[in-house]
């Protein structure tokens, strides 16, 4: 099987490492829109070739590892692909990508996105392993071609990660939940202390609670300024009830209501039940 | 030098364990309120042997790792130690503590807080190398007596601690953003999602992300109630700021202004080359 990954930063470069071991696979070509990722990419050895984008074509599966927006553009310029060929794209929106594929290829496409990630980006994040053991949710599968979905999973399956099948609309509302708005939040974060006049004395202080917290705050703008405006309805809903949450929370506070505030603490330690 | 600690949960526990290593230390004695702790700690040969309260009082050091209204409370019963004894607390809050130290016993006191922790506690979140090249920040110290000071600088430094020398009013403010805001915002997002109906179903697709900002949320109720009594008025302001800044960042999002979205992914992004 020949490989092509369009778009050699953490998520496509740590996917090519990771197939690279891998015995059904033959050849892995890469592109991108960044002549300094390719450069990179090729030294590290992440791909086997960079090719122009229209050799991409000639490949078994074609990834789209690219920013939400970038995605759809692609699509659009991969209307003449052979009926055989297999396109996953690992984007972190699920819905509007989706319908926007090109009705001649919505075959040929599958709808995938793998839970899994770092603050990092670019070649130089790439890390193998990235997907193993990992969630990857596949959305829409019924409207796909019958070797692309085979296809899919084969590829999935031998990175050892846990399939999980839903709606493209049901995709980005838990996304929003899980991942959107705790970046947003990340974000303000990192900027509510960096407004703060003495922030170097502030940071000189920061331990480990601070640094998961601001952690997200140091990923790609451009990767998530499209999964914002993607995924903008229900990640501003689920902002909207963190902050009636969170006001809830502040309210009780200051109104000195402690048996209420201990019981807000109490029912956030129970996610760990759940989650761990 | 003998060592008492009074409170054998996470923090208490783990200094067991790094100060038991130190040759100048001759004995380690534990105090605890809660029964359950007392026997653990002894099972993890967390202290040499558990006192009543007023044994402790024979001690050179007597370290209060303890939430920080038990620290006012216990400051009560301690002042008829010999004035060679030095008293250190550990808590999170400082200013509410200060302020409380009756007088008597005020050149005993040393006031510490060592930015470490983890979201585990009690006896069997105890971690060696907890305390391992972090900083602990040590207020007013000008109203500390001598041997106290040094005495204090001492430990620390044999932790292998960088010490940040301020006031107890300064020290809070700071701890309002790095710690303690984000400590009620963690709780907050966990409580979102725990309010989902489908809340199975969307945790089953948490990634890193999730778990980073979640992780506090696990945090113990007791402690936190308390640090957020004591420092209220910081933590409502620092709350506020971040409140307003999620504000900015959300209407950016709704209004489409995607150049200002784009701007403050950018500027959080900066936090990391102060903090790295």
């Amino acid at each position: 099987m020949n490989i092509a990954i369009v778009g050699l930063g953490l998520m496509g470069g740590s996917l090519a490492l990771s197939l690279r071991a891998k015995d059904y696979i033959n050849k892995i070509v890469g592109y991108d829109h960044n002549e300094e990722h390719k450069k990179t990419a090729l030294e590290l050895n992440l791909v086997d070739e960079i090719v122009e984008f229209e050799l991409v074509k000639k490949c078994d599966v074609i990834f789209l590892a690219i920013p939400v927006n970038g995605v759809i553009a692609s699509l659009e310029k991969l209307t003449d692909v052979s009926q055989d060929v297999t396109i996953i794209d690992l984007g972190s929106t699920k819905e509007k990508i989706i319908s926007s594929v090109p009705p001649i290829i919505r075959k040929n496409f599958v709808a995938a996105h793998p839970m899994t990630g770092t603050e990092n980006f670019g070649p130089t994040a790439a890390i193998e392993g990235l997907y193993e053991d990992k969630v990857v949710v596949l959305c829409d599968l019924e409207d796909s071609g019958k070797h692309q979905c085979e296809t899919a999973k084969k590829i999935f399956t031998s990175l050892n990660m846990r399939k999980s099948f839903m709606r493209g609309a049901e995709h980005d509302r838990h996304a929003a939940f899980i991942s959107h708005m705790p970046h947003a939040i990340s974000y303000s974060i990192a900027n509510t202390v960096m407004k703060q006049e003495n922030k170097r004395n502030i940071l000189a202080l920061a331990a480990g609670g601070f640094r998961s917290m601001s952690r997200l705050a140091k990923s790609s703008p451009n990767m998530w300024e499209d999964i914002f405006r993607q995924n903008k309805t229900n990640l501003i809903e689920a902002i909207e009830l963190f902050e009636d949450e969170l006001t809830e929370l502040k309210e009780a506070i200051l109104s000195d209501e402690w048996e209420k505030v201990h019981q807000e603490m109490k029912d956030g330690n129970k996610l760990h039940d759940i989650l761990d």
